[in-house]
């Protein structure tokens, strides 16, 4: 019989959001009657920018005549995107990416865990706890892990506590590893990382020659102009950082499907007998031999983000997003709970009440609230004992998800 | 110093159609008056027919509108696809394969190369030669070959070589093998196999507890009513097949991206100590955690091509390539060429003339009769001495194509 990938057989229980939806789906059977307020995937309500609409159809139409069809497009992306990218996310702010530096994809959750395809056996990797759990599980597929012990933690990973000592953004290693998870803005505390940390950890990399990859899907979402947004900001990233970008939740594109991935040419890892491999050239064979590029509407829709309509409209759309997120945190704090993040990120992290643990939290909200959040300990063991509330919704729901909190804690 | 993953190492080449564009940018740029037409890339030219352009503008609306705006889908796929592939692709052709067997994609490259992902280590693999390259590419990338000889075969793999002695039809492994890559109708030769043929794998797989990966990305271009589209059509193939589609060739989709993989419930796969694991849940784990489902407004797309319009549209397209299909292996038969395919598939192989080399015969058409076609020794060593054209054109560059090369040989 054919051999499986056994490491599977390692994960726990389902992932994260898969798991919360059984349970709102039992719920909302059970109660079919119950109005239910979802505050827990990360995932937008509030429909695309007209500037990415009207690029989308205008996309469709171009696949309608032969004199404008498009086939396969370039596994890397198009240019009319890779440059608008490479101008407004990057050199805008200081930064220089070249546009062949930036790998267009389907989405960065893909990307996360595809980029474990170039990277090989042997390397100790440092993962921040709580945090997005598609890292942890990702190593854990590719055999980079051991089994996990009780409190859902697998061997070999160094884990990375954050906490409320250090504000969630956690201390560097204290030992040597290979390779370093960040997100900033963080998924799921909200936290940012300052220009200092940041170079901390730039600084770690490059002196035990470590690769870091940095996720940077809520970057949108900065109010404090003295955050960066990109870890190529501080001086000498390209030499040991790789960036994951995404337009899910900058324009909405959950459901459209966009992501992109920066590369640095100067990029480089070993083998194992010592001889130096670019990984710009793993990662553009990885994409060209497994990946045939993003839809060609969706790239259209992704580059009208860069129109100065787009840029207004998506402003426009992060501002709402964001004033939900004050209202929660503001609410919660008057209903006295101990809140953090919803200041730069669409997300805010709670200490649960009566230190419940995650899980009871979440089935409190569900069952007496009618509110869905995500316990804090699906995003790993430093999670246990928070929750986070997702900023995506409407106004109204917003309010009345408040209200219903304060009315049940 | 981060470990890279040393397997990539091994890959002789470029990819096979990377390469193939960069001879062609080359030649261009030093004869730009040249009107170059390519039969090469099995790219489609001719515009997404009608229903479908509709049904994605529709769905660019639902976009537009926060009451029809779609977020993260099923990572499975939306029902209103997979329910009329079920019923329109299977069921009427007598075969009993669920929905939820089926798994909608961004492309059926991705997933014939990420479908090693829950497949280990120690399986013994049978690779058809020649064949689409991505079969062997992405096992040496995953590390389950070692290297290259000269021939560019690789280690540990089991090649089944397709040749004129059996119409490019290989026959079984003259010993166990445990996974099996079958294309049919094939890319390149555009051979089909007989359902008498496809019988004898499945007892071959039935028998030695195999799991064969088909690849049934051309099913809609056989024209013979009694070959399968299907190898779900063959009794006891739902316990030992994993089958790939795509809406690429059928609907214009290369540059949308959309593609699905059928993984029956009841197939199984072993553990190092013995255990049975369901593939369908490892599949399912497997594009829960590293995919976040297809652009809903592709879903759409594709969903509309199993309405009647749709279906009548999508006959017309085929019916347009298969004819000049017909016209590129009938011209180059009177031209005196030894020709393969072109009746149940959009590929016409033929044998080189003068016993000219794959690469050779590509340098000449270029140069000569500013054509591109596809190297047969870029599918495997078995396809040295032939080559690949395409006919996805117009009707016009088909026949100038065909006028061009009876002038050369």
């Amino acid at each position: 019989m054919v051999h499986i990938n056994h490491h599977y057989l390692k994960l726990k229980a389902g992932y994260l959001f898969p798991e919360i939806g059984r349970r709102v789906t039992a719920f909302a059977q059970a109660n079919p009657q119950a109005k239910i307020i979802r505050l827990g995937i990360g995932d937008v309500t509030e429909p695309l920018p007209p500037a990415i609409i009207q690029a989308m159809h205008g996309a469709v139409d171009d696949m309608a005549r032969r004199e404008t069809f498009k086939g396969y497009g370039p596994e890397q992306g198009y240019a009319f995107l890779r440059e608008p990218i490479a101008q407004h996310d990057f050199a805008a702010r200081g930064v220089d990416v070249s546009p062949d530096e930036i790998f267009i994809s389907d989405g960065s959750k893909c990307d996360s865990g595809n980029i474990l395809d170039i990277l090989g056996d042997g390397n100790r990797i440092a993962i921040s706890d709580p945090v997005y759990p598609v890292y942890v599980d990702t190593n854990v597929m590719a055999g980079r892990t051991g089994p996990a012990d009780t409190s859902g933690r697998f061997e070999g990973l160094v884990y990375l506590p954050g906490n409320e000592a250090n504000n969630f953004v956690p201390d560097l290693p204290s030992e040597h590893v290979d390779l370093i998870y960040l997100c900033y803005p963080n998924n799921p505390t909200g936290t940012v990382a300052t220009r200092e940390t940041l170079k901390q950890w730039v600084d770690y990399a490059r002196a035990h020659h470590s690769l870091i990859l940095f996720d940077a899907a809520y970057e949108a979402y900065i109010s404090d102009p003295s955050i960066p947004h990109s870890i190529y900001e501080i001086d000498g990233a390209k030499d040991v950082a790789i960036e994951f970008r995404s337009f899910s939740k900058s324009i909405g594109f959950t459901g459209v499907r966009c992501g992109l991935t920066v590369v640095p040419k100067q990029l480089t890892g070993t083998t194992p007998t010592g001889e130096t491999v670019s990984l710009h050239q793993l990662w553009n064979r990885r994409q060209s031999t497994k990946f045939n590029g993003a839809s060609y509407v969706v790239q259209r829709g992704a580059a009208a983000a860069y129109t100065d309509d787009g840029r207004a409209q998506m402003r426009g759309l992060i501002d709402f997003y964001m004033t939900n997120a004050k209202l929660l945190r503001e609410g919660l704090q008057r209903a006295g709970m101990k809140v953090f993040g919803g200041v730069n990120a669409p997300y805010v992290w709670l200490k649960t009440p009566n230190n419940l643990s995650s899980w009871d939290f979440f089935d409190r909200l569900l069952s007496k609230a009618h509110l869905v959040g995500t316990p804090g300990s699906g995003f790993g063991a430093a999670g246990e004992g928070y929750f986070r509330l997702s900023a995506f919704n409407s106004r109204q729901n917003v309010e009345e998800a408040l209200e219903r909190i304060q009315a049940v804690i």
